[in-house]
C-alpha cells in the first residue's frame, strides 16, 4: 500500500477486505459444541469469533504477533504541555532498543515481535498554534511508512506509540474530530498538573480556532504528528492483509480514530486493548463504539495495554482450538 | 496443617504470617524508578506490589503456579436445581484429565501446574433442605485434603471448582454469611432459566429457614459442599506458607468467604481473579471489599478466571522485575 495523496484513503475503501461471517459462523457452531454451558466464556468468545471472521478460519491461530510502536516529536511542546524534556523520545526509543522499557517486558510475556520505528525525532512537527503540524508531504510519508512496517505474515497487529507532547496532539484530534468541550479531552497525561492541563486545553483551543473546517485526514495534518499518522497507515495496511489489530489506550486510539471519521468501518478489524486512565480514553471509545478488552488504569502508551489484550486474545484461541467438543468428550450437554 | 475441629481454625489466626510491608515499600521504591511515568502501569504496580508483600521480597518471581480445581457433588440437585445431569461433574473431571476443557487450555498458557482432585463424586453431599449437607467429620476431611493439596513449593496458588449444582450451594453460603434477600445472591449458573432460578431460591430460603444461628464453619458444613471446604482449606494452607491465591467467580469467592466472616484478614493473600457473569458476584465482592482483576462475563468455574488473572499477574511481575530504572537507561525524569 503506498498513498499518493490524502484523498487516496476514500479510493481504497471499497476494496479493502471484510470480516469472513461465514467463517465467523463456523466459529460460533464450533464455541456452542465445546465442553461449557453455552456462552459461559463471555467475552473470550467474542473475541475468538472476531479473529475467525477476520483471519476467515472457523479456527484462527495466532503464529505471528507483531507490534509496533511508532515514535514521534512534536512542535507543540514550545508551549510547555508537558513535564518532560522532548529528548526523552529519543532515551525511550533507545530504552525500547535495550529491552528496557514496559513493552519489551511486556512482548516478551506475551510472545510479540516488536518493532521500534522512530519517526524524524531529530524534526519535530511544527507547533499547530501557528500553523499546520504536518505538510501533506511529511503526512504521506508517515502513512506509508506505518503501512510498510506492518508484516504481512503476522496474525495480529498490536499498535502503540511513544512522544513527549502527544497527550495533547490526540486531545486535539479528539476535540476537533469529534467536538465538545476542548478540557473533556484533555488529562494529566504522562503527569501534567492543573497548570499543565490549564495549558494543555489553551493550546487546544488555540489550534482548534486555527484549523476549522477540515477534513478527518486534514486535521491529521493540521494536528500531527508522525507517529499519529503512522498509526493511521499500519491500520490501513493490516486491514489490506486482513490483519486483525489492537489498539493500545487514548493516544494510539485518537489517531485512529482519524480513519474512522473518514469511514466507520475501516476500523471494524480493530480491538481496543485496554481503556487507559487518562479521562478523554472514555468518551473517544464511546464516539468509536468500541468496548475495551482490559481496565487496569494504566496511561503508559507504548502500546502496553494492547500487548496485555493479546494475552487474552491468545487464551481465548486456546480455548477456542484446544477444548474438546461434548461429542468428544463424552460429557452430557443440558 | 491438619485441622482435627472446625474451631481450630480460630487458634491458628494469631500464627499465620502477614504481608511483608518492608518487602512491599522496597518494591514500591523500585516500581517509582522504572523507566515510566510513576503510577502509570495502574493496577499492575498495585499487583506487583501484593506480591512483593505476599512472597517477602521486593522483586518476586513466579517460578512455579499451582492451579487446584476441587469437584464435588451435591444433594441438593435432588431438587432439580440444575439443568445438567449430575453426572456432569465426574464426566468433566474426566475431561480435565485428558486435557479437554477450557481449564486445561488456560493453564496451558498461563503455565500453571493443574491438579484437579475429585472428593467423593460417587458420595453427593445430603441435602440441605432436610439437614446439614456434611457431617462435621466430612467437612474436616474436605478441608484437610484442600491444604494437603497446596504444594508448598508455589509462588502463587490458582483455586477454582466444578460441582453441578454449586451455584446454589454457593448462593445459599452467601445469603447465610451475610443476609439480604435470597434472591440477590441467585443466577443463571450454568443456564437455569426463570423456572430454575425461581426453585434455587425455593431450596434456598427452606435451607436458610433451617440452619439458624450458626457461625461461619457450622454454616459451610450445613451447606456444603466438599469443594468448598477444600478451598477453604487451600486459602489457610497456602497463606501458612506465605503463598498468595487468587480465586475464580461467584463459587470459588463463596466458598472462602466463609473464612472472611470466621476473621477478614483470612483473606488477605486473595486476590479475586475476575466478576463473573453470575449476579451475586459483585454483591459478594462488595461484601468483601475486593476488587477483581478482570471483567469478561465468564461463568464457567473450574478456576477459568483466576487463571487467566495470573496471565495478568506474570505480566505486571515481568514489568516490575525486568524494566530499567531512570538511572540504568540514561532517561531524563520530569
Amino acid at each position: 500500500m503506498q498513498l499518493t495523496s490524502l484523498t487516496d484513503i476514500l479510493s481504497l475503501i471499497p476494496d479493502l477486505p471484510r470480516a469472513d461471517e461465514a467463517a465467523r459462523a463456523a466459529a460460533a457452531r464450533r464455541q456452542d459444541s465445546l465442553t461449557k454451558p453455552p456462552g459461559s466464556l463471555g467475552r473470550l468468545e467474542d473475541l475468538a469469533l472476531f479473529m475467525a471472521g477476520w483471519r476467515g478460519t472457523a479456527r484462527p491461530q495466532i503464529d505471528r504477533a507483531q507490534a509496533l510502536v511508532f515514535a514521534g516529536n512534536h512542535g507543540i511542546c514550545a508551549q510547555g504541555v508537558n513535564p518532560y524534556p522532548q529528548e526523552v523520545t529519543a532515551q525511550m526509543v533507545a530504552n525500547f532498543d535495550r529491552g528496557g522499557a514496559a513493552i519489551n517486558q511486556l512482548c516478551r510475556v506475551a510472545n510479540a515481535d516488536l518493532r521500534v520505528i522512530a519517526l524524524d525525532l531529530e524534526r519535530p512537527t511544527a507547533d499547530f498554534t501557528a500553523g499546520a503540524a504536518m505538510t501533506e508531504g511529511e503526512t504521506l510519508d508517515a502513512l506509508n511508512c506505518g503501512a510498510a512496517a506492518v508484516d504481512s505474515e503476522a496474525d495480529v497487529l498490536v499498535l502503540g506509540e511513544m512522544g513527549i507532547g502527544n497527550s495533547t496532539v490526540a486531545a486535539a484530534l479528539a476535540a476537533a474530530l469529534f467536538g465538545g468541550d476542548p478540557a473533556d479531552w484533555v488529562g494529566p497525561g504522562t503527569g501534567s498538573d492543573t497548570a499543565g492541563i490549564a495549558r494543555k486545553i489553551t493550546v487546544i483551543e488555540a489550534g482548534l480556532a486555527r484549523h476549522r473546517g477540515l477534513d478527518a485526514m486534514a486535521t491529521l495534518a493540521a494536528f500531527g504528528g508522525r507517529e499519529q499518522a503512522a498509526i493511521c497507515g499500519a491500520v490501513l495496511a493490516a486491514r489490506a492483509a486482513q490483519i486483525p489489530v489492537i489498539l493500545d489506550g487514548f493516544i494510539c486510539t485518537a489517531a485512529a480514530a482519524v480513519l474512522y471519521v473518514v469511514d466507520p468501518q475501516l476500523l471494524d478489524h480493530c480491538l481496543v486493548g485496554h481503556v487507559s486512565a487518562e479521562p478523554g480514553h472514555r468518551k473517544l471509545l464511546a464516539a468509536l463504539g468500541k468496548s475495551p478488552v482490559l481496565a487496569f488504569d494504566m496511561r503508559l502508551g507504548e502500546g502496553s495495554g494492547a500487548v496485555l489484550a493479546l494475552g487474552i486474545v491468545r487464551a481465548a484461541l486456546a480455548c477456542h482450538n484446544g477444548m474438546a467438543t461434548f461429542g468428544e468428550a463424552g460429557v452430557s450437554s443440558a
